[in-house]
């Protein structure tokens, strides 16, 4: 097995200005291609100590993976340092040259010569081209080692990873590991492992379980020394568990608002939103997806009282009786959303994300309603925290299951 | 100033099941207190490699702070690996035994026998109880170094580090370092860091510069034997590197969405907005910060042609002629916000988040409007990229940055 060894360049993370989510990815992908990485470091912008611990790593393993510090400026000088522990020259890269170049024109910004250095690569390096910045990868085989140097901004190296690296690593792993995750809604972790725990002590597929936001599952992985054979492995347990868990597994891997486009979709539906506590998150979340114009035209971040009474016909009754944070307004949102949208299905949030001074209703109290005309679906949460992000977190989620199970009636 | 090196130990770190917040909480902690850290390590329940880390990093520090690997089980060697390394034997710890019984005997638990191998401290040590959890924190002093070691579970070391770490390492901090950032809009990082180039070079303060999804900004870190004293010479920095950005430094550390809010609240105006691209998301930033009904009443996502033309009015000329990728449905858009809201300033985005095969528009192609109803101000984005994300973030961005141009002229 190919031994990895991960060095994070940068004193930002040193001083804790920034999480290292490029460790955790790295790791991941690697562990599920078979290399094991059995060492990751941070090492400041300090040429003396980079050096150090670069030489160190390329001593005791296969692989050494550097992140970050391959930007414009002075203090970024990874690709210097590495370069000169191997002796090998750095030259300009004709095309790279001309990819920032072309970078800088199509922005209408002005080329700094301090670009000009993000075009200088180690003599004999293959050259990672970055499609979302200025900084190349870099990789390097030297006899049996190699060395990969990747940009530390998240969606520049996963981008870069996924398409420039995997397919050079790949050839160097042995066996694979496969990963999947059961996604459940409507059921807490606890309930979940309590009825999976026969699963949970087998070793292959191991399964694990985890919750996040309000959302629980399991990840199932599998080794072997094929990607097919550790595939098979996975949908078998993956089987077994989805018959314990029955409707609450609503997906493998695909995230929620993904399975609730995917069903729109299908079935040759549109969905219209109004929001209120969840501030336009929902809309958000379900237009992260490319292809949501399919399915989604019309969205209201109604905020205000009157927004809700213009914007949907919510009645001055409602309000002024049972209040905006309510079963009765939740309900009205989503016929006002249906009628003036003509969509097939509405969906409406209204409630508490935090505390406030003018009303008694507790923060984590919050309504959601969905209809598409004929059925109706409704909820209550009261998550009883006053944690603003917590609450719109499990609210858009909550709210994205509810039409899942319209859709499914 | 005293040295310190972190050394996180965990396999589920190494296979990126966990994502490592210890870190940052760590770094960012010690930094506050004049430590400097200048290496992070990760590595797995290897006693061998753990051990040859541990004595490296013991060789070049003043402090060595471990985590993880504490817990009740086999793979958990931690405590064994650091006693063995520096010869100290381990004995049972009387009040921790019963604080370990007591913390199984209040949750109806059984007593396990591995547990009391968590009442096992190196002789000579300082203890640190742990309130929520039942591994113990160890702080051992050697000569002039100090090794600690703290607890895995995230909410267990944050509160041990707070309540029993800290107060014995602020003895041995000399000073403290204070660190600031100055964000800018507008400008790319490149050109920033021309622009302060005879900042870059000087040792304390430092300036630092970085970018993020189309926002670049400078770290200004001081320090200094006081919290006051460093943040005096800070300032004094800050002071003279706003004037050489101007207006494109909107400001020190607050985000923008805050900036915007602030800057709303302060003229006693509110906002509304209109979101075709950003399908959501630019509402979605001004409402995660507690307090934005007071500026924010009304926001709707125009996804749909036929939204644009119902809710806000935008004339089916403009969408049959130039398209509703265009600076005159953008301009509609807004006025037909501002008309029908009510508010003060209104706000609209629209453009191309991805790439789509029934217009030649291209991806990044994004056309932003903000008015009061006698100012206006306008962008037209070419991000060049047809990645979502990055064009929806930048987007967003930029629009709230558009905001802020306007209520400052």
């Amino acid at each position: 097995m190919q031994i990895c060894e991960i060095i994070n360049v940068g004193t930002e993370l040193l001083l804790g200005e920034i999480l290292n989510t490029n460790a955790q990815f790295l790791c991941r992908e690697l562990a599920a291609m078979g290399i094991s990485v059995q060492r990751v470091n941070t090492v400041g912008d300090n040429p003396h100590r980079l050096r150090e611990d670069f030489l160190h790593a390329l001593s005791r393993s296969d692989i050494v993976l550097l992140t970050g510090g391959l930007g414009p400026t002075q203090d970024d000088l990874t690709k210097e340092v590495v370069a000169e522990a191997l002796t090998l020259p750095l030259e300009e890269d004709a095309k790279q040259m001309q990819c920032i170049k072309d970078f800088f024109a199509v922005r209408g910004l002005p080329f700094s010569q301090n670009n000009r250095k993000q075009a200088m690569v180690p003599h004999g390096c293959t050259v990672l081209y970055n499609e979302n910045g200025t900084a190349p990868g870099i990789y390097i085989e030297t006899g049996e080692k190699v060395i990969v140097l990747l940009p530390g901004p998240p969606h520049e190296l996963q981008h870069m990873f996924a398409h420039a690296l995997a397919p050079l690593l790949q050839q160097r792993g042995e066996g694979v590991i496969v990963s999947h995750h059961l996604r459940t809604m409507g059921i807490g972790e606890g309930r979940m492992a309590e009825l999976c725990n026969d699963f949970l002590d087998s070793t292959n597929p191991t399964v694990a379980p985890y919750a996040k936001d309000g959302e629980a599952y399991l990840r199932v992985s599998a080794a072997a020394s094929t990607k097919s054979q550790a595939e098979d492995m996975c949908d078998c347990t993956i089987k077994k568990l989805q018959k314990v868990l029955g409707n609450y597994a609503y997906s493998i891997d695909k995230p929620l608002e993904r399975v609730v486009l995917e069903l729109l979709h299908a079935q040759n539906k549109t969905l219209a939103i109004a929001e209120s506590c969840t501030g336009g998150g929902i809309c958000k979340q379900l237009t992260d997806l490319p292809g949501a114009s399919r399915v989604f035209g019309w969205g209201v971040v109604t905020y205000a009282d009157e927004a809700k009474q213009n914007l949907l016909n919510v009645s001055r009754e409602t309000i002024s009786s049972v209040g905006a944070v309510s079963a009765e307004c939740a309900q009205e949102m989503a016929r006002g959303m249906l009628a003036r949208s003509g969509a097939d299905v509405a969906l409406a949030v209204t409630g508490m994300a935090s505390p406030a001074d003018d009303t008694e209703k507790p923060a984590g109290l919050i309504f959601l309603h969905a209809t598409d005309g004929t059925q109706h679906k409704s909820l209550k949460l009261e998550t009883g925290r006053s944690d603003r992000a917590y609450n719109r977190s499990v609210a858009t989620k909550q709210a994205l299951d509810l039409v899942r199970q319209l859709l499914m009636i």
